[in-house]
């Protein structure tokens, strides 16, 4: 099967990353192909990036579709356009906060989420109640470091993780750790190894998800929701969207 | 005082429509500043509408944060990027669905919400829940009255709204109505004096809350939630919002 | 237009301090008309207070009704027998914490509360969670300064407010703050100034939005929850609203 | 022991009445002390009514506590003024409508509430939210008989209330059935005959889980919330509370 | 009446020590049957142990159906197998944790639970949610004193118990205590008297309960939740339950 | 790897059917380990069937755990003693409903619960509450179908849940179907074609996230919640439990 991993942002370090990560969960015959927007912020980091990223990711979303890719996954931890991502595709669309979160609650009670800037924590308390996983989620922690500092993640970087990480063990009584950004994905075994709890990176769930139900034979539901957009006139730089 | 009225849409006939409506109930020294995007879509119907109309909506909101307008209005019920707004602006940035909803509070126990497609109950359901009037909207009623067909209000279009309205006062026991569209501005009255229950209309109640928080003396808090966002490299169609 | 400001306690001097600051904001053409019971406690600060002060409020109520004015305002933050004084009215009725608590989130995703006694933290709560904004306000902050001590602020309770109002940007991680006693109008400009978030008074925030309502038409619903109040016999000291 | 059992309302027909019913269920050597206010209404059906009726039960709370009573009842539907009650007295105070719905919650899953005017739901949803028992009840269903109607209960009140009482389990599936008003004390043991559900009368109630918590020894705690209210200036027909 | 009280684990020290409990602050006509199964853990302290103790329960309560008592109490304050003991049962069934809980709400407006393990915190949540008194319960706070060695209290386990309840008066603001484990009923009245606040044993309050509602005539609803089983094979050692 | 899957009931037909459909959608390297209690009832429709099944459940965790399995499958809709089994394994458990219902939340907004007996539609609502998904799931629709008769679905019993499901699409605006029952496995797919929206079924939804969790490397955290039971001394027919 093709799985289409979008990460939202234009930073192509970060689209390797993530593409690297997905592709070492993904089953045998699952070709994963990763692509990032052409238009748009080298980062998401607050309700302005995601707004503009998210028209972006449109074009992504169009594009694999016509590629008749067999899922999407929205790589950016804030889940941007999910809906009207569903909307366009018939496939399956994940995004890597919900995978995450699901994930999270079939190993453990209650979870706290580590991130990067303090300035995506509104975010993610706005997806844990659309989702219905506010109380499972004990605590969302920042450390303030920016998104694109974890292309190459120092060992500083990683023990301020970790710390942060106790200290959600130790403070929230958390039992998983669901961190909080794509960026994250290549350490969250080493942390788990060394936390001795569940350390649940997105990206990689999501891939798992989004295998799963292709094997389901599941694809969104085209009634209700996420019914086909109607086609209108657009104009100016969004002209191509148009009837 | 000058107040900025944006709609989202790029329909001019809607955007001349939602002035005339903003300047009717506005105090004699408030100067409407009436505009709408140069790019995007002519009426807002579905999440991927408000995806993409939300990112051209940004580059209004700077043109007036430059203009250095009093408030900032977003005239679309859907109160489209009203976080990234707020991100942008110091002025206070309100949306039409949060200042009907603000206003039905004061004047009714529980109210309805009459509008116009099927495909936006979600969204009007999900800024309930944000705002915190759940518990007082009593029903969200669709017409599937396309958004566009309300530039020129016909008689029979009247009749099918203030027919939704009636079942919403039988059926759902609604002290109120609130219209679900920036389009439905210039029958509020007609409805009111026919049904003789409050009938509110989001662009008039989002002109009286901005010149009140005009007088009052506040502005959109920048600490926390709405600080203003980081500076960095934007490329495409949206390089203008880089460093 | 007249609007009634009616300070549910007995303290005159109270009243005139609200009188000014509900004048200060009000427009050019808005008379204000204050006023207070001629039965009751000289302050508001437990249920039984409020119990009492409820029951003498409603003939301040009559009255305004009689004198016809446009808009009544309930002056005191616990917003007693607003519901009642709904039935009685037929123009709009707003408590002023209500009003302080949605102009709060206009411009703010979370905010404060700093108020006076202890034992009036019960009564905001279950305020907060009848309007809908239990999810936007944070924390509720006594400062056990008795109302009284409001009617002449001397500098140290400036100070002992200011004070309380930095512990909630600290601790709370407030946006913005709302006052919790009428008493404590004179002085948001002030604390506002040296904060730098927005300071909310309810007195003010009334007035506007009691003017908001007046110039867009909307009256206190007659149908459902605020019908007027059937004609009884009434007996002893409440008998002249009898038969 | 002896308890206090107030008739909020001032029609000495529904105090008998309530007297008697009392009486049927208490210990043979528990005395039974009914009363009712020498100022108010004749009946308890809407906010107004309950605002006045409410100060005028304070006058009843004091004498019980100056007569010494083991535990306190207010017997009306909307339990008005019970926290303000609990500042006064330092013996148990118990409403009947939260002693109806407890005792509801521990024979069935979920009932249905059957009382008078409609004008009376939206109290008893505010008091099942307060509780917490929103859950547990089903459905409000009103009768729009008036209450004093029910000093007499007429075979064609009753047959109203048993067919509205198979709607709620035919409609409602409720489990048991809560009477929404101390008038009704008397045709409980009729219905849930009738009915063969539980059929659970608030005065009743009230009786046994007063007695209940006076044998174990469990007082109205007098820290935090219900601490006993600061004495201050009264004027006018309230003057006797002041200092 | 006789009353069934069932002490779930099987260990009969602690059953001994709950019947001496129940009986003494039952009524003089009042007989306490108590009992404990036959199978299971000596103690419950986590979920498997309740899921263990839950199906030997079952024995006892279909005993307590064959010799006809008027009412069963389920001693362990997890109220385990609840709702199966309400399906087998006619008469009353309650359990110590909802009993403690409605009477801690009827005293105080927010009360603390002070139990054993830290094994049996999320139980404890997952009830308060189950009755509705989330709200009411502000901290649920584990000693992690094994719970039998509660059969005697020894002086230096009071003193964890009172600094415990300590803690919730001062750092929660607790107004009530309700105690975590049937084998504290003993120490209930002398925690009482050192705090000066209500401490309410679960026992205890279950067997006013109990008597209450057998004095009221109301008896476990029959239909919908608590319908009666249908008989049908079961194999192995739950043989004797089948056709 | 090698997942065990629980069918919690003893009817060996049902083990089989489970058995088959979760090989069906297994990956080619997936060893399905099948298995029943041999104690207990022969199908779960009460709150006591799952308490007498959820007691013989645990001797086949603990069986899977002595066999070293890498996940179990708790394959009955009312997901019994799955915190209890959690407690027991070292390996993810999961079950059926909770699998169903994320996979449904991932493919639609809102989804109706097709089931079998009305007197599972509490477990389900009390299973969707725990899990967070209440605000997704419209409503439980029972087709009182006894579970046994699942064995071999008829055509009369195929369409009864075909005519279910439609009114679940008319009536709830359901946008996919969760069914209610393991032995609904194999008809799933026939469902989904006729209806041409997403049927999900629990059994092979649990395989898949099984199969995902094992992939990822995540097992269940073995502190807070799930910490591994103390051992202590267990009497009769549950003797091999204890010390």
């Amino acid at each position: 099967m093709r799985i289409q991993v979008i990460n939202p942002n234009t930073c192509q370090g970060m689209t390797d990353k993530i593409a690297s990560a997905a592709q070492q969960v993904a089953l045998a015959d699952t070709h994963i192909i990763a692509s990032s927007p052409k238009h748009g912020p080298a980062s998401i980091e607050s309700a302005f990036d995601d707004v503009i990223a998210s028209a972006a990711l449109m074009d992504e979303i169009a594009a694999g579709v016509e590629q008749q890719v067999d899922a999407h996954i929205i790589a950016c931890f804030g889940d941007p356009a999910l809906d009207a991502a569903r909307e366009l595709a018939t496939a399956p669309v994940i995004g890597i906060a919900e995978a995450a979160f699901h994930m999270a609650t079939l190993v453990s009670h209650r979870f706290s989420v580590v991130t990067t800037m303090s300035s995506t924590i509104n975010t993610a308390h706005s997806l844990l109640h659309k989702y219905g996983f506010e109380d499972h989620c004990v605590n969302v922690r920042a450390t303030d470091i920016p998104v694109l500092t974890l292309e190459q993640i120092s060992d500083e970087i990683f023990h301020t993780l970790l710390a942060e990480c106790r200290q959600a063990l130790l403070v929230d009584k958390a039992e998983a750790i669901v961190l909080g950004c794509a960026g994250m994905a290549d350490i969250a075994a080493r942390l788990q190894h060394d936390l001795q709890i569940p350390v649940i990176d997105g990206v990689t769930a999501a891939v798992k998800l989004a295998e799963s139900l292709v094997q389901l034979g599941l694809k969104t539901s085209k009634i209700g929701s996420y019914r086909p957009r109607q086609v209108k006139p657009f104009i100016g730089r969004y002209q191509h969207w148009g009837a």
